[in-house]
């Protein structure tokens, strides 16, 4: 990765939590920062935290009507309303003229998701692919500077794929993704991590308007290759489960 | 306890799972059983394994229209079919119609539920109040028996309440609730405990039906005695969580 230097200062930056309505670690952090706005204020700008489905939020589910997540692009930013269209492409357009326009000056300069799954990950930190060089920065410092976990990264989508998820409709996004966490449970030890992770990146972003220089470097990244089923039965049924040694949190 | 002699041998003995749609421990458990029924067979009776929710199971929902398992009691039972009740007032009729009446002589003689939780609880044991000398037993052999992992005993209904989940309908039940599991997922290691589980209390009920006197006894169960909230902000948002130290799995 080349060298990172600032020619524009990162002034507007947003915090979303809840762009799945079950994923309790950014819901809590972002109400819990909605309260208390300080701890998202750096020398150089503040983050504005917001919820992003509040109806799934309210029901606890992951969506209502389709997934928020991959109604960032723009077949559905720029279509029309129509009346029985899913509320997710409401909260999508609207996320758009709030934070957006995907791809125009006027976009915010960051803009971070936070989401748990019930996966044993740890804390992946995922990025566009086509958004490369401050993000990527970005996962080094808290690489190296976050030392409450190993933070693997992911590439989430393919060179030719546009980027769907919340944060591609700012200029720059980072999400971070916990787990294991079963949905609609709220796990301390994820909440001290999320929160610890945002605060890491605000302090990496403060820097870099300040003017720090980022030097090259190298590191690992993964991107997405394939899938793999598990075992079934010839009806279709699951006939294995994951080797309870390769689980967390075994009893 | 007082001790147990044989009076009637226990016969008719059914393995419930999915009373719960999203409670996978016991749906995979039932899922492989019904393909090879084998495990739940012993010198003295052959225990029947079925799903107790399956539109709940294939949409992966706790329930579908109300919770099933407050649903056995004699006011749904007994109640007339309407077209625009609940299905899982259906179903309770249905299963009581199969493995009851509950309170009558043709009822099976046992019933087992097979539940998760996203708590820590172990490996709890889980009786009717009501129901209390052959299921007691069926637990201290369970502890001294099985040596998977430590088994609480929790009478779930006050002693004037009506016994309202599905092992009611039966003359005898106990239910296995294991955790934590996030709903929706299947952890190995809970898999393999709630199997064991059941076979040791299959071989209790064999043992007994084949003459065999458990004396009297002393154990600890646990009863129902009050509620504590979270704490909460003024506006009913929680504003605590548990702490990290008293979770499992903790990252």
């Amino acid at each position: 990765m080349a060298a990172l230097q600032r020619l524009q200062p990162v002034s507007h930056v947003a915090v979303s939590g809840g762009t799945h309505g079950n994923e309790m670690s950014g819901i809590y952090l972002v109400k819990h920062w909605l309260r208390e706005p300080s701890a998202l204020q750096r020398d150089s700008f503040s983050a504005t935290p917001f919820l992003a489905n509040p109806l799934a939020i309210e029901r606890c589910v992951r969506y209502v009507g389709r997934d928020l997540n991959r109604t960032f692009t723009k077949q559905f930013l720029n279509s029309k309303a129509t009346q029985d269209e899913p509320y997710e492409v409401q909260r999508a357009r609207k996320i758009n003229q709030l934070y957006g326009p995907k791809g125009s000056a006027q976009a915010f300069d960051f803009l971070f998701e936070l989401h748990n799954t019930t996966a044993n990950v740890g804390a992946c930190l995922i990025a566009s692919v086509q958004d490369n060089l401050l993000p990527m920065h970005m996962c080094h410092f808290i690489q190296t500077h976050c030392t409450l976990g190993h933070y693997p990264i992911l590439l989430y989508n393919l060179p030719d794929q546009e980027a769907y998820s919340i944060s591609s409709v700012a200029k720059h996004g980072l999400a971070f993704e916990l787990g294991p966490q079963p949905q609609g449970v709220l796990r301390a030890d994820l909440l001290t991590q999320m929160g610890a992770l945002v605060a890491c990146a605000l302090d990496f972003i403060d820097l870099f308007n300040k003017g720090t220089t980022f030097p090259a470097f190298e590191t690992e990244a993964y991107r997405f290759i394939g899938s793999v089923d598990y075992p079934r039965h010839p009806d279709g049924e699951l006939c294995a489960s994951v080797h309870s040694k390769l689980q967390v949190g075994t009893a």
